[in-house]
């Protein structure tokens, strides 16, 4: 059965760093309404989306920025950057509770993280994805909404096999249903690494367009999935015959792509879904660019197409449906395990409630 | 109060046998989802459209067909048409388990009938509408989603009163609402007849554009409802003071009209709406066929709106909302009674757990 | 917290008088479908909109009027202008209980009220708004349906600070936000008063336009609410400077708007929002009564679609949300208090069933 509860106490995705600025944007995160925009210095915060008064959302308009500050649209009550009410209208005392809950915020990798939970972050901090703001790379990254519980986007990103079914043409070809999988879990650092290696491959027009390879392929998928918000999907591609990576970890017959996705839960039956593809590979070249952006946006609408079917169907269908599980779902099934335990501490404990 | 439990362990109407064929089809009977498909020798199958691995719809694109059997477009999980799994990605192992509820299947009247229920449906076989696919008549059809409960389309056939003021302009007249109906009801077989016999009534388009009557007719309207699927109207209409069928049921100076109607729930609050026209006259005259076609299926688009307005009142009024019936109402509620005791029968029975 | 519970036995606005005429109108108030209609001789008469025989709405066509009577448009079940049954279709008996339940009428200052409740309403009479339909005033008027529990208009137009921010640029300056109340509950009579008096503040555009003055002005906005229907606010403004009233009420320095609300719920999260403004100025003036007319619609559409919001809001977080209430509630927060008590009453007295 898929985990339809929440992870809380965790680092999650709210938004790409590009996405936040001088517009309130709001985002709905484990069912938290949370504001998120940047101060004139530039500094991105997150606080609760609902003005202490009325509970009017401070992200719609005719609610505004003013400075750093942010006016409630209905009544003019106004919050500073950490959430403290500054104004109220037609008086001068401020009561001392009116205060928005406040998010910890990381900017990193692009990602802007906040932190959801009762418990401080302390010195967590969240995963990497380095390369999709380091040199040597080229990104191209997106965001499709979701209209699904998140667990049917984590089934779907740990077993590859359906590219073959579902985005062929784009990256699937007969031989990533054909091939094993292998897995292994971390259970102590709650990783879950499913890999796929297919030494003689069609190259998918995905890979074609982009790195010019005509012939066939050795196709490397190496997963790593880093519960519960960010996946990460290490393919390397490389003519058939290419010598494999050195000992050093140099690799320059073969070409690299970072495919990343965080997913991050929205409400009960509905999902953030940010893809991010980042290659070593014609960094300067617009055209590549441009290919992968819209074939990888087109591979992730298939998915949410999928998705947003098959959310219907066990909307529909109570909590007791039947699923039949097979080799291919070994790293699912060890990821739902680890959303479920973590799901089930965060349930655990006692919740402060929100303010 | 209507009935709302479903009748199992019975023949419904899942499709007329033209919507079958080397293409998916999917729909909704009792609840269950059931996907249809003829092979290549042209048998109709049907079998529950719900891959047993990730519950993914096998009538949805991608999903698909490949001779006689059917590929899930998720992960290529595929089934032969007894919905026996024979194919899984990336082992050779299919799963013992890993099967389709199958559905019995009889195709009779242009109709393909499925079998719903935990039981066998032994030597039973459905109800005649012979007409339908026989020489000496001609036929049109069609089928419209109802977004009502079943019940309500039930109520509707079953007294025909309301010819008069929701189908006027096409088949009511005043005579209709006026005339006393005769209701017997075959408790053993569980048959429900409605009859209304017309001396002297104005003649309706539906039947003077058909047949070319231009004065007052005798007007025969006799019901057959072989509950829960089955609704037959023998409709004769004849001039006033043509002779009455001969001894031996010869009728050569009336016109006959064979109106069918398979009512199918589909879910709590909707329901196919199968509907067809067999005459005896004008066989090979496409213009009365166009006639009666777009004639049946606006007056079948009458009692759509009707009844999609009065689901969501009666959607509104919880369980306990009031009628009044009155002579008319007899058939109805006979027919309500026969429904109610077969669900009771359905309810009362062990149900078997679903594949 | 905000009331959700309705009050009955109250006269509450269903239509302005010149939408009840020889065609049928359906509302829908405290949850019951009502149908309004006029007779031939001009009478505006209430009763239940659901036939007794199987609930479809005689408000929707093919439903209609013969003469004073209503006919069903499903099978021609006919009423007379005191819903009682005076027609069945196909015999000549009327069931005695036959009758739909009827509502105490009164057309009073060009609105429709009706009597919501079990008991009768003996010698009391709906609160009145005369300026509407006296002469010495223009008046301009509309509704517009909410989808937002009626609580939230109540607290909308209890606390007028928020047309500083939701209406700028309409009938907002920033005087309005930044000016204390002074509040009055009238406990017997059930009428909350609340007081803003601006002595110098700007004119905002509804009043400049429609006025002619271009300076700074006295703005007074006296609120009378008479729980749960009628809300008046008479609105007076004048030159800076200008002298007061006189003793005798005499004011021919300062222009006065009477603005007018009906709340009137509909359903649990729906209500009827009609709008009325009054002036006693520029009587014969089109051009004034086009600009009000538009400058009202808009702001009143800026309401709704602030609390359409507000109501999604609410209705995603349970009955427990946090509010926080200033000094600006105080008007708000009586009006709460009294309509609570009023439905608190309604629940405790027996209910009789409708017919």
């Amino acid at each position: 059965m898929i985990v339809t509860g929440f992870a809380r106490d965790q680092w999650y995705v709210a938004a790409y760093g590009h996405e936040v600025g001088r517009r309130q944007l709001g985002r709905t995160i484990l069912g938290e309404p949370i504001l998120l925009y940047r101060t004139e210095d530039g500094r991105a915060v997150a606080m609760a989306d609902r003005c202490v008064h009325r509970r009017f959302p401070l992200s719609e308009a005719p609610s505004h920025l003013v400075g750093d500050q942010v006016v409630c649209g209905y009544h003019g009550f106004t919050y500073g950057p950490d959430g403290v009410c500054v104004a109220v209208p037609a008086q001068r005392r401020v009561p001392r509770t009116a205060r928005l809950r406040s998010y910890p915020v990381v900017e990193q990798d692009s990602f802007v993280w906040v932190w959801i939970g009762d418990r401080d972050p302390g010195d967590t901090t969240p995963p990497r994805a380095p390369w999709l703001a380091a040199p040597g790379y080229t990104t191209v990254c997106g965001m499709e909404p979701l209209n699904a519980r998140y667990g049917l986007l984590v089934d779907n990103l740990l077993d590859l096999s359906h590219e073959t079914y579902l985005h062929g043409g784009y990256i699937g070809t007969p031989e990533v249903a054909e091939t094993p999988i292998t897995t292994e879990v971390h259970e102590e650092a709650g990783v879950v690494y499913v890999s796929r290696h297919m030494d003689d491959a069609a190259c998918p027009p995905f890979y074609a367009e982009s790195t010019g390879i005509r012939g066939r392929i050795t196709r490397w998928q190496d997963i790593e999935y880093h519960p519960p918000c960010l996946y990460l999907l290490h393919s390397r591609v490389a003519p058939v015959g290419s010598p494999p990576p050195a000992a050093d970890g140099a690799d320059r017959h073969a070409f690299h792509v970072e495919v990343v996705y965080a997913i991050t839960p929205s409400t009960e039956g509905s999902t953030y879904d940010f893809w991010a593809v980042a290659r070593d590979f014609a960094l300067d070249d617009e055209r590549v660019s441009d290919f992968l952006r819209e074939s990888n946006r087109a591979v992730v609408l298939q998915d949410v197409a999928a998705l947003n079917t098959l959310e219907k169907v066990l909307a529909g269908e109570g909590e007791h449906y039947q699923e039949l599980s097979v080799n291919i779902d070994t790293g699912g099934l060890a990821a739902r395990r680890i959303l479920a335990r973590m799901a089930g501490e965060s349930a655990a404990r006692p919740r402060s409630a929100a303010p």
